[in-house]
């Protein structure tokens, strides 16, 4: 029934061969890639103007420069991730990079910072999605957490079914996002050069204006450069692009750069233009759409779709976390089922690690989790500069044709995000310095889960593993309840395998219940050797483990293995388990974990 | 660690000898086994003022004979419990009088009836205890529930150190309880015999009052019933004594029914005497004592051994409810593991089951008991009926010397009893309907318990299990999933049993490991047939099933035993088992519970 539901959800599982039917085009890896990266125009032009506000909204014009800035750095990013694609093509962005050039440990923030910020990408851009949706309907407002659980557990679903089908079905709305806010900028700047509607009457540019200083600017720039969250999500997800992955993710890149950018200085410019000023009954987009639309039909559309892409912008979050973990993975940082492909070829234990995690900050925050956007964002922008870093020292190391130029772009990029992330702890430090306790605490985690791997590997290879001890004979210990059919089943087992020595143990509570036992067995099974352990404190475990622990002492002196099979029977249905005591299954837990002898189970599968 | 905390709570485990130091001396018994009995004088008498005051208070001289018709109803229980007592030494009460003498179902339904009513003694009992300590002390009123709770689990953890050390800590409020109420009605008859307090002035006794009919009477009578419950709890606890324990019973029963006959009568009296009419803010006994010493240390000392005695009755049900599911499980109609002594040698499992039911019943009314009280009564009159019922035809078919007179005393307590069992389903049908709902499903839930049992016990005998085919020859399959330490430790283990053939297995997802494998394997183990199988849906289980499906097919038609050799490394640390697919304990779980073959586990215990 379970596999049923499972299938009505996800699909029918695919053959390992079909990989190559779920990588995705240009167009569509477009659409899940960067709708993180483009749904943060939704709120980075706002965050500027946040900024600027607390001095005078006539430092309004500052958003002018800071916007260059902020695509100058922009540039800078996809310059330098570009090149980081083409000199790691098989993905792991950041993580690679600042592994391979800078060392372990940098390679670990680095990868560790991304792992959480996707989290916080989930968990943060579906609460901001779901806080549109029930901003337009009011009613729902009680309900915003199970709504948001609800969008987080379809996008799960939708991952699990397989990246193109995802893609398919998030590409729509991305796109209309994209048009929508194409028609605004393209219907602001018509009524701009038309002069249907004229600029707003505020300072003009240049105006000097008291009170606004370096830091002041700096910190506008650094809330504005959450717009480039989610820039890096591509080079971590080469791997799902159709072949020539790096070149197609290259585009890919590009295109997210240039559409990015247009929109960004699209709504930077019709905000200065209009003079809107940031309010908490409508954003910065909602103003600039009414603006220019009224409140019709498009305002709506515009409304609409940004909405969409909120939430969709978490998806971005599961297109790069599962193939980010599978690389920490293969460097056995975290557990190894991440790397174990589900029934429809994604990395499904990271999809749904994803899911439970942002799921459960969801409800850590009760969908209130806007004053998590700084930690998300200088969470981004640790690997940035980590990562842009790393490329420094790969091209002053081998200094390939051009270098100099390559060289360039990254130091440029590299200043730009130390810089920014400088800032934000800086004029932020009450909602980031989580960062400074769990980047330690997980990078803590990640060693040792790295040390216990080693550890392992090197006990279970054959090179370094203590030789093995050949088997010189065999004991079986079978432990009996009673004079039954199951019983009678393992002792014919136990006799059908060459063994030395077949030793039955009855434990009885009551001393009188021992000699009626033993008379009755000598009667049933002369031929096999019976010991009944007295149980003065009623357990059957403790007297069976010393047992034990005196056969296997005697047993090791001549290279002796014992056995100890358990007679089991497993009833027809599942309710009937809490029937019985499952002394079976405690016997075997003890033996396995505390003992050094070999536990087989003999099944006896009840009809009725 | 666990271990450590449970020795702190319940103390060192005891020897099955040292049974007969638990076994209760009468004054102990009388203590914890009438607790739910006596304390019940602090609610009965109120509830038949609560039915006449609904006509007038003119009413009231007729809580005298009604009291008069308890008492009466009182003796007849007594007398009949004692032969009970007498006839069934081993205890079980109603259950086993009625199953033996009526047949199976009227056991069941008594035994169920009072298996539902202890738990509902102890939901009740302590919430209502809680209800007096939050009256006193307001500001602890928004903690009711988890007051009650605590209450719960300290009492388990008393029944759980045993029935002596419970009854050596709970014997001294039950007799203060008993003191404070003997001294508050001897000073009440002492002030109304030297006329320092005179006589309410209400009307005579005999006064015929308006709208007083049967059904009013038979009503009041009825919720004055609800002072008797608890007077069954001897009959299941006759294991409890120190021997002759049927006698010692009989005495500890009679003792208590004249105390709570003197009780009960001298409350009914005071109220009569001084007027007390029902009220909200205060119990009868409240006012009573508040008449009789003012509001001084007498009467807080009254109120205070009220409110624990209230919390004491749920010890009734610990003694009762877990010897009763002793003979309920040993008759097959729930699970076995109620028949365990635990490491105090009480019934553990009846204890937290008891708990953990009655904790769930605080919880779902939130400590709002009050509403179960009819539920709760009813619950007691219809295994009275049923046991009374049983001893008529007992009596009548054996017909011992003096029968006539014992069939006549449980006559007069069957029909009475009857009669108050129906005045339940008239008069408050709209708080005791459930019954007619839970009892017929709890019967059925046994019923099938039941079947389920017989039907093992068949299956697994030996005279009428189908005889066991001998096993001629073995086949041993070990999967593989690379070439390490913990294979060569199973194909060791392998070879040294005499089996006839002996095949790894080794499952690749790509095609290209396949051939790699084969290759590896036969420069290292070049006497052990290799089998892969290449999964294309990435699963390990699926493949291994098919093969063994089909081995096994094979080795049935001549008589050949299948079993499967799982490699298993055991992590040193139990954190480190998420760190590996538990891919073997999937494995072997899908195996016992799917298949015929016997599946055997090879632990490699890591150093590190």
């Amino acid at each position: 029934m379970l596999t049923t539901l499972k299938r009505m959800l996800i699909g029918r599982p695919l053959k390992t061969t079909e990989l190559g039917d779920q990588k995705l085009n240009k167009t569509k890896a477009l659409a899940i890639l960067s709708s993180d990266a483009l749904s943060s125009v939704a709120y980075g032009p706002e965050q500027i103007l946040l900024v600027l506000v607390t001095v005078s909204t006539l430092a309004f014009w500052y958003s002018l420069p800071i916007g260059i800035g902020v695509l100058l750095l922009l540039t800078a990013l996809i310059l330098s991730y570009r090149q980081i694609i083409f000199a790691y093509p098989h993905g792991g962005g950041a993580y690679v990079v600042s592994k391979q050039n800078l060392g372990k440990y940098p390679g670990l923030i680095a990868g560790s910072s991304l792992l959480v910020d996707y989290i916080l990408t989930v968990a943060v851009s579906v609460s901001a999605g779901t806080d549109a949706i029930t901003s337009a309907f009011p009613s729902l407002h009680a309900y915003t957490v199970p709504i948001a659980i609800l969008f987080v557990v379809l996008i799960t679903l939708l991952n699990l079914r397989g990246v193109t089908e995802s893609a398919s079905i998030l590409a729509y709305p991305v796109y209309l996002f994209v048009l929508a806010l194409f028609i605004l900028i393209g219907a602001g700047i018509y009524n701009a050069l038309t002069g249907n509607v004229p600029p707003a009457h505020h300072a003009q540019i240049g105006t000097p204006v008291m009170g606004i200083g370096l830091f002041i600017l700096l910190k506008a720039f650094a809330s504005g450069s959450s717009a480039l969250t989610g820039v890096e999500a591509i080079s971590n997800a080469i791997p799902n692009f159709k072949s020539p992955a790096p070149k197609n993710a290259a585009k890919t890149l590009s295109m997210m750069g240039i559409l990015l950018a247009l929109l960004f200085s699209g709504i930077v410019f019709m905000a200065y233009y209009y003079g809107v000023s940031p309010m908490t009954e409508a954003t910065v987009v909602s103003q600039i759409a009414e603006e220019t639309f009224g409140r019709g039909a498009m305002y709506y559309f515009v409304q609409g779709t940004t909405a969409l892409i909120l939430i969709l912008a978490a998806n971005t979050g599961y297109s790069a976390f599962p193939l980010l973990a599978v690389n920490l993975a293969k460097d056995k940082f975290i557990p190894r089922m991440f790397t174990i492909r589900g029934d429809r070829l994604g990395y499904s234990n990271g999809i749904i690690m994803l899911a439970v995690f942002s799921i459960l900050l969801i409800l850590m925050f009760q969908g209130q989790t806007e004053q998590l956007i700084p930690l998300y964002a200088v969470g981004v922008f640790i690997p940035f500069t980590l990562s842009q870093t790393g490329m420094m020292v790969k091209w002053l190391r081998e200094k390939p044709e051009g270098w100099g130029g390559k060289l360039a772009i990254n130091t440029v990029g590299a200043v730009i995000s130390f810089v920014v992330t400088m800032m934000f702890f800086l004029t932020k430090f009450n909602q980031v310095w989580p960062v400074l306790l769990f980047l330690p605490a997980i990078i803590l985690l990640f060693h040792r889960i790295n040390k216990h791997y080693l550890a392992v590997g090197e006990q279970l290879s054959l090179s370094t593993a203590e030789p093995t001890v050949p088997i010189k004979g065999n004991v079986i210990i079978v432990p009996v309840a009673g004079i039954t059919h199951v019983v009678e089943q393992s002792l014919n087992y136990a006799q059908s395998l060459s063994a030395d020595q077949i030793i039955a143990v009855y434990i009885p509570f009551e001393r009188e219940e021992e000699a009626a036992f033993q008379e009755k067995w000598s009667k049933w099974q002369p031929d096999v050797r019976l010991v009944t352990l007295h149980s003065q404190y009623r357990s059957v475990i403790q007297p069976l483990m010393k047992f034990i622990d005196v056969v296997e002492r005697k047993a090791r002196e001549s290279d002796y293995q014992v056995s100890v099979i358990i007679p089991q029977f497993i009833p027809k249905k599942g309710w009937h388990n809490v029937l019985h005591n499952q002394t079976s299954f405690y016997i075997r837990a003890r033996l396995l974990y505390r003992k050094d002898v070999i536990v087989t189970t003999v099944p006896y599968h009840l009809k009725k």
